[in-house]
């Protein structure tokens, strides 16, 4: 007897579970439906439309429900709100939304595909209807009939959806605040990369705010006021709210379903529910992370769509597992983007993970070839076995191709000497005879293997009294800025100053941004000195003590000399 | 006691074997000996100086003697060349370019990074000094001096280095012929992936001469006369001749090292020659193809710089091992990108290896933010276990990250079931939630677990009585052009359409990319009928048929129509 499959919301996952499992089964009987208007809309594109890069909103639509039914012979009812379920009898109680009428439809198997809903905190005054969020067409039409002859705007939020939405409102040049409790924009990322991100926010006229909250938002003429924790009052004409999702639970929850710790739907590896009958999948359900091995919820389109598929495959018959979610993610901020995949810094630290790090900040592609940047990469990887851990990237060109070089990397269990030896594809417009993912390789191997010992920047702002900091950059380099208390020796002149040197010092040796410095150090080790070397060299002190500027202990030059973003972004504009 | 280590060449392999010595030994006496006046030139980038793209002939020099003089502590002889290896007195004969002396200098070990050099085959009038070839600065300088005031070129040779020079030679906007002996450009790609170069070539002015060999060149007034295999007269005033290089193996012949069955010099995986101290590496070298674990030489820049760090690890006591070349490579065709790792299938063939092999061509980026193009990607696996063999892709956008994302699954060993969970990068100017990398694993893991079955183009030209063309694409699209037999019966209307099909027939279903047509195969074969797709629809069935427009047996609607470099090309200029 043909199966009757319910699936319960009609975007990324379960329009890839609906999808799947008609290929699966012709004759199961599928019915979709969505709360909504629409299906398998493109949510990931709503920002670029309201932007303007995306002129046609009809091209947000991947796919309509009439398409749907004519490939697929679907049954889908859109506008239509799934309010419960009874597990006991395998019945839902849809709502119709266009007529308020409610039924009954019976399953065999159920499929939640829910999402996660914006955050709504419960600010006083957060129902003024200029506070504005995001999360499908509807959402973004009205907004873009909100902006209608308005001047000023406030995001509350730096993850993806608020700096995509930062970055839209000034690409319509609306004067624009992007409001973040905490101290840097995306959160996932570590602090020291979302530095370039806040240079590139400034760069193109964002007024950021960060390590600052709304405690209110007050009626105004014509928009309203935010009062922020710092005491000031921001007068907007239209504020989007976009300080984060949470799983849409309340049907699993009412249901009984079981509740991960995480607040997101528990499910097996087969995306099956504590009901054996009912699977969920997508941004509601809460995850494994693949790298910490610790529930988590990360909601991101790719696994939401693979999820889909998985429990579609599982409730046809086959034995088709998900493999955890890496968190392997990317954002665009103006002409800058972040990527990262993996296990992070902050994470590592919070879960005590032994760790080791390196930064190496070469370029995309041939630097004698036109349009190349630098891309800072971090690299973490296991000290003792070198196995790769996690890596994040930003920079102009070329983030998103090591991002997933190395997350492939990670999936397969690799480690820094495999990517030593990787070989990518390279001609000058593309790449170098030394992809940045070979040279973070090397960086990461020289350091197990005893060649290169490293020094991170917090050691090179209180060194110890018997430590001395050495800048090896050339002379108009180090007028730039420099790191207080460093002498400058240049790497060419190192080894005729070898004698002047102190064998019962530990000298702390950087450069610009490792390398010349990794060859100081090669020489000084095998003149008996002690050494090591600042991993990322004096670009990476920039983005760590632009993240933290009170850290710095004696007059600096600004850090910002010393990152990258800001001028290359504005070359690539121009 | 310190070694005294020689090294012969100054680009890539002898250059990293320089600097990576001295890492490891402060000690060492260090001579590097190169014939020209320049070390470590960007060989990769010449063409791009001659087209113009780097205007600065200076950002070619990558470093100087100087630099490296100082940086390394080397003793650099530029202008000197090797002439003989003494291996018994472990000795060598170096003559001075500059003034004629020649002299003697000891070693304990030896480097060879001789390169290779372009082949001149002894074709009558290829002395004419209008024939030249381009392997460093001096030749670059002396084509852009040729050049001046002149007006038409030929490029003889489609490679890598004549398919640059033919589009430098467009964009400085010289009549250009670029002749080729193969029925294709870019050998080391699958015929029907070039086609899409060809193509390219053509839109940008290039008369492209497939299957043309020149039989001789005379003298003629201002330039050269090309005697054309096919009985042209091509008159130009400049050729250049790039139809291959070859190891320069003259000294190690002469010094009687091992010299493989490919004309390179033989190694073992330390790059150690038959003479344990003289190692050898770079384009001069026969590695082991990593695919085929054949000996081949694969003349790449990548390999030659890690070549040239193991053999310096090797000779200062560290057990380091080369890996095998995959043959990662890619080549920019004015806005195309080709780029290949691992087996090709026309290797796979002359080796007569199990392989199966699907097409695919998703969007670089989701197609509804700006700047995506189509993406056709070759995957070839091993049909009993599904482990990823090679990969070949060609397009406007994102080519080198799906190929190196792919060479990396492939060093790791990874199956087409792991590319199908691959987790990407995703946001939409990056990629898709369905990355290009998962469709060929989907498409290819479809395979391998029955779900689909294929058919690939040589079968759709010649059907069997019993088999039945279906296009399943919507009329608007066949009437662009179709494969000649075919009915048509568009997606939505199969279902309803199936009582009119034949149980005893085979279908041969294809639509446009393959996507529509596995659809439908799963449509059909779960209703009882027989049936296959067309792995990469019509698309590759243009890709196939524009290499050998002879093969179509009927009547056809031109092959470009089903192609695709072009018009995004244009638009990505435009």
């Amino acid at each position: 007897m043909s199966k009757k499959l319910l699936i319960v919301g009609g975007v990324a996952g379960g329009a890839s579970a609906a999808a799947r499992a008609r290929r699966l089964d012709e004759t199961a009987e599928i019915i979709l439906f969505e709360r909504g208007p629409d299906i398998s809309f493109a949510n990931c594109g709503l920002p670029y439309h309201i932007g303007g890069q995306i002129t046609d909103r009809d091209k947000l639509l991947v796919t309509t429900p009439e398409a749907m039914v004519s490939k697929f012979n679907l049954d889908v009812r859109t506008q239509s709100e799934v309010i419960s379920i009874d597990r006991n009898a395998k019945t839902v109680t849809v709502k119709n939304l266009a007529n308020g009428e409610q039924y009954t439809e019976t399953y065999d198997n159920l499929v939640l595909s829910p999402g996660a809903a914006p955050v709504r905190p419960p600010i006083p005054g957060i129902d003024n209807p200029h506070v504005l969020t995001l999360r499908n067409l509807e959402d973004m039409d009205y907004i873009i009939q909100a902006l209608e002859n308005k001047k000023s705007t406030a995001v509350i939020g730096g993850g993806y959806i608020g700096l995509e939405m930062a970055e839209a409102l000034r690409d319509r040049d609306y004067e624009t605040t992007l409001i973040e409790l905490a101290p840097q924009v995306m959160g996932p990322a570590d602090p020291e990369m979302a530095t370039v991100l806040h240079q590139e926010l400034k760069l193109f006229g964002v007024n950021l705010k960060l390590e600052t909250s709304v405690t209110a938002f007050e009626e105004s003429a014509s928009g309203v006021d935010l009062i922020l924790s710092d005491g000031d009052r921001l007068h907007v004409d239209v504020a989007v709210l976009a300080i984060g999702v949470k799983p849409e639970t309340k049907l699993a929850v009412n249901a009984g379903l079981e509740i991960g710790t995480t607040g997101g739907i528990k499910t097996d590896a087969h995306m099956q529910t504590s009901d054996p009958a009912i699977y969920a999948v997508g941004d509601a359900v809460e995850i494994t992370d693949f790298a910490t091995n610790q529930p988590a919820l990360i909601p991101l389109a790719g696994p939401a769509n693979r999820q889909g598929r998985i429990a579609a495959d599982n409730i046809f018959g086959r034995d088709s597992t998900y493999k955890n979610t890496q968190g392997t993610a990317i954002c665009k901020v103006f002409n800058i983007a972040i990527g990262m995949t993996g296990l992070s810094e902050k994470t590592a630290k919070r879960l005590n993970i032994s760790y080791e790090k390196v930064y190496v900040h070469p370029a995309s592609h041939a630097s004698y070839y036109p349009g190349s940047h630098p891309v800072s990469l971090k690299l973490l990887f296991d000290p003792d076995t070198g196995k790769v851990l996690g890596a994040q990237a930003v920079g102009a060109d070329g983030i998103d191709k090591r991002i997933d070089v190395i997350a492939v990397a990670i999936r397969a269990g690799l480690t820094v000497y495999d990517l030593e030896e990787m070989e990518l594809t390279y001609a000058p417009p593309f790449g170098s005879a030394k992809d940045p993912v070979n040279y973070a390789g090397f960086t990461a191997a020289n350091v197990l293997r005893g060649d290169a010992r490293l020094f991170h920047v917090e050691e090179a702002l209180h060194p110890a009294e018997n430590q001395k900091l050495i800048d090896v950059r050339n002379p108009e380099e180090v007028a730039g800025g420099t790191i207080p208390g460093a002498s400058n020796i240049p790497l060419p002149k190192l080894r005729e100053n070898l004698e002047n040197l102190d064998k019962d010092k530990e000298y702390l040796i950087f450069c610009q941004v490792g390398l010349r410095g990794y060859l100081a150090c090669r020489i000084m080790g095998q003149n008996g000195f002690k050494c090591r070397n600042l991993t990322g060299g004096y670009k990476t002190y920039g983005m760590v003590t632009a993240h933290q500027p009170d850290i710095i202990p004696e007059n600096e030059t600004t850090a910002d000399d010393a990152g990258m973003s800001s001028v290359d972004a504005v070359k690539k504009k121009a």
